[in-house]
């Protein structure tokens, strides 16, 4: 089947997507019989483009990567993120405007005119899953659609579909993980012997913390994830802000050599648990003892373990491997598991 | 929509099969409209049954386990596998009789019959995998039906559903990790101090190895499991006797005390690479590092860890926890998952 596919936000992420699907058109075509054209697409700062017959993502791609605007090759002049929804006819709307993670805006109104529209949406961004899951799924199921969102926690790793599709009837009572990157570096690197300013200088010069490191070290972004998971995999809807919730700032280097000999590690572990009708979740440094799954996950390395009444308790880890590192391929590849899925479950 | 099963082998797996059903009758109803009812039952020596109007399974269960036949439950006379399959009128037949690992029989007679008869096919069954996985397959395609068999490698874990369903087109180029439960319960008891002999006869009081361990110390179990993993998800066939394989009779406990002192342990690792267009898989004892993925794993604790050119290294670990060790409960809950899959194909 062909699917007209609209990127809202078309940064890294969408970049990458677009880029996979090219790559992986001929065993789309042959494995998933899909076939596919965009027919949208919005960008933060290079304008929007729309053309409801196909537009040319090579040139989309090497117009922004230069610097330039999509503006002239959109068959009809649309200037912002909802219009190019509107016109483009798509069968499939991937949201990756960039996160706000006070209101989950525009990402929600851009995935509810999606749904509204007809389309199927697939998103990266946890904005709209913390501020309104339980909506949108309702507003996808109303008009028989899908909102999907793999790439919200772990990148591109299978955790909702694993529960989804591989782990039916499954009742999860509680999980627990890594799964904010940049503190796990940083206690990596404090390991080895750096100090903890030196670590998160070291995150910034490689990008994967901000200027402001506090979103990550005072374990903000671990507490949204651990959100977003409790609320769909638990069925509970969990703010942020219920999640009990310390940073690493208080983990010294005296801490980290002493628990070194002891053959023990700290780690930023989030976790939650079902206790009757409420989730208590909590992101908290812990120290973590050699025999358990989480000890060996160093560097950007990241995982959760997940406890149901029907298997052992079932890790699921991303390990850093060179030139492998987790970022906007791999946070695209969930978007692009979202699309196979859709296609699969419309077939 | 409602579902007649057949259950050919009735030992500790399918009754935890059948158990797990009833015990999730509920939502198997409300969530994925799935209602069932047992048709058909060859046990290895308490006998056979049928009744396309639905078998009494806790009558089944009782009398099994009390040691009587399930004979007097029968509608009509029925003395043999290939009848209950005949006769059973089954939409899904599970396929849990003994595995023969020479031959594959007669299970592969079974599920050959099964699918003839336009039933899915779902099976822990590790000899149909290996000696017939492309026949089976295609046969079952042929029929527009499924063969599925989630509980050959890591019990009711989910690996073959995750890169059919959470993965799509994925190329897996390599995989490593820990498959035989009972070889690393002996390395771990050797780092705590028993000998070779005194870990084995711990698994076989435990009922983990059996009266001759050699099927799992020489690396044969994990071996087969390679296998059936290779040519399954590497989509190339690969026999058992085709892996390169060494087991753990060579490591000894001064061996393990001096990796202890360095910090790292002996694993059997069991692993797999493309190489053009063959696979280079082997079984042999590893020295792993403490930051490896498998370093974590320890007694009864399994795991796998994947290689693709989607995700950095992806790995799905199960851990043991007290009353939950895996064995015939968890590898029901694989063929419980192939179930709704099926399911959910179908509908």
């Amino acid at each position: 089947m062909q699917y007209k596919l609209a990127l809202i936000g078309f940064g890294n992420v969408a970049r990458a997507l677009a880029k996979l699907l090219v790559r992986k058109q001929d065993v789309l075509k042959s494995k998933y019989d899909i076939t596919f054209s965009f027919t949208g697409i919005s960008t933060g700062s290079h304008g929007c483009a729309v053309n409801p017959n196909g537009l040319d993502i090579q040139k989309a791609l090497d117009l922004v990567e230069s610097g330039q605007s999509i503006h002239p090759i959109s068959s009809s002049p649309v200037s912002n993120s909802l219009s190019v929804i509107q016109h483009s006819q798509a069968d499939v709307m991937f949201e990756n405007s960039p996160v706000d993670y006070e209101t989950g805006q525009p990402a929600i109104d851009h995935v509810r005119a999606a749904l509204n529209a007809g389309m199927h949406v697939s998103t990266a961004n946890k904005g709209t899953v913390v501020h309104a899951y339980q909506e949108l799924i309702s507003l996808a199921a109303s008009k028989h659609k899908k909102f999907m969102f793999e790439s919200t926690v772990l990148g591109g790793t299978p955790i909702f579909s694993t529960f989804r599709e591989a782990m039916p009837a499954a009742e999860l009572t509680s999980f627990k993980g890594i799964i904010n990157a940049t503190t796990n570096i940083i206690l990596s690197r404090m390991e080895d012997g750096e100090s903890f300013d030196e670590a998160v200088k070291y995150c910034q010069r490689m990008g994967v913390a901000e200027t402001d490191p506090s979103g990550d070290v005072d374990g903000w972004d671990a507490s949204i994830k651990v959100a977003a998971l409790a609320t769909v995999l638990m069925d509970t809807p969990l703010k942020p802000q219920q999640v009990e919730r310390s940073g690493i700032r208080g983990i010294t280097p005296e801490m980290i050599a002493k628990a070194k000999s002891e053959g023990k590690r700290y780690k930023l572990v989030a976790s939650a648990e079902r206790k009757g009708t409420a989730i208590k979740a909590r992101v908290a440094p812990e120290l973590v003892e050699a025999s358990s799954p989480l000890f060996g996950m160093m560097g950007s390395s990241t995982g959760l373990t997940f406890r149901t009444d029907v298997l052992p308790d079932y890790s699921i880890t991303v390990t850093e491997r060179e030139g492998m590192k987790g970022g906007p391929v791999e946070t695209a590849y969930g978007l692009f598991a979202d699309f196979v899925s859709i296609a699969s479950i419309v077939k």
